[in-house]
């Protein structure tokens, strides 16, 4: 798992019949001790209503397929799993 | 999920049997916050009719697996699963 | 499996269900060889009760999730698996 | 999926028992729009008779498993799935 | 499946019941061509009597899990799955 700040939406008309009704973000890796972006952006599923600029938890691979029926039968490799409160990283 | 160009295709005459009659298409993954090409360049299965310049959506591991039963019996790791029409990006 | 020191925790109050309970760890990357942090920090999932400053071994994909039935159900894709005690590594 | 070449073989005479008459290539990764070597080297199962200079698709993960019964009970996450006659990529 | 070569041992008394009896090492991976350590350094399960200095070949992901029922309900990522007698690199 990582963080991760949503940074937008993408829009795709002609999709895979199971990817219909599946909101998709854009985020961008979020490095959790320095809380500063990191070079790496990606489109993630959302089903627990993350908005812009919400600092994420996601997951990638077979765990972004696990999370009900629906995410089971479609090509999703990449999921928010949790909208983060606080992280709180020990001092050094 | 990525983004990617389309920039085109191989042909491969000999190869598994369960890979004859997918299409295969060579694409160049997108940054979606710049929209310009990341070095990194793959072959992805297409069943969603992309052609050359087409920004897609596309996923790796065994998602590319899991869009029909063809694919399933398929030695496929990256597939195209959404054609891009729009990415809206929030300023910062 | 790769090591790495436990420097942090993450708070989730919205996520998805079947993460409920389960405890969420920020570690960073160690070299085993160097003893030192590599540039590669994530969140990982604990149950066996690592503190900050642990030197864990963690695992990635689905190795995440054979754990116990709560990890199979849920969208893990890194966990802690082991507290390190000793790393012995031969000269050169 | 990615392009590589044929650069070598591996012999392993201790080996998991799964592996035995699995041949064992050595492959050069290449980036399809260069046609040019990029630095990542791996070992591959070939079962389609690829030869040293071949330049040929491979795939990670499951994916290498799924090709027959023989790959799905050995600990495979590299296989050759095709050898590439042509490459044609558009113009910039 | 990529080279390595074995360069130590870790010890964890507190971990996964899953995990207890598996012999775990500290392995640098190898590039083939060069025969030369590369930067990345992990741990891996071996069950064929791999010892500090031996090349070996190993696999990650979910290949890690298919070896033996035992493999199958642990959480492991890397695994050694073969000792390397010779590597065969082609003249350029």
């Amino acid at each position: 798992m990582r963080l991760a700040k949503v940074i937008g939406t993408v829009v795709a008309t002609r999709k895979e019949d199971s990817l219909i009704g599946f909101k998709l973000l854009v985020i961008e890796e979020i490095d959790p001790r320095e809380e500063r972006p990191i070079n790496n952006r990606l489109v993630a599923v959302d089903t627990l209503g993350a908005g812009e600029g919400d600092i994420v938890l996601w997951v990638q691979g077979g765990a972004a397929r696990v999370i009900s029926d629906e995410h089971r039968k479609a090509p999703l490799d990449v999921a928010i799993v949790g909208i983060i409160d606080a992280v709180d990283i020990a001092d050094e």
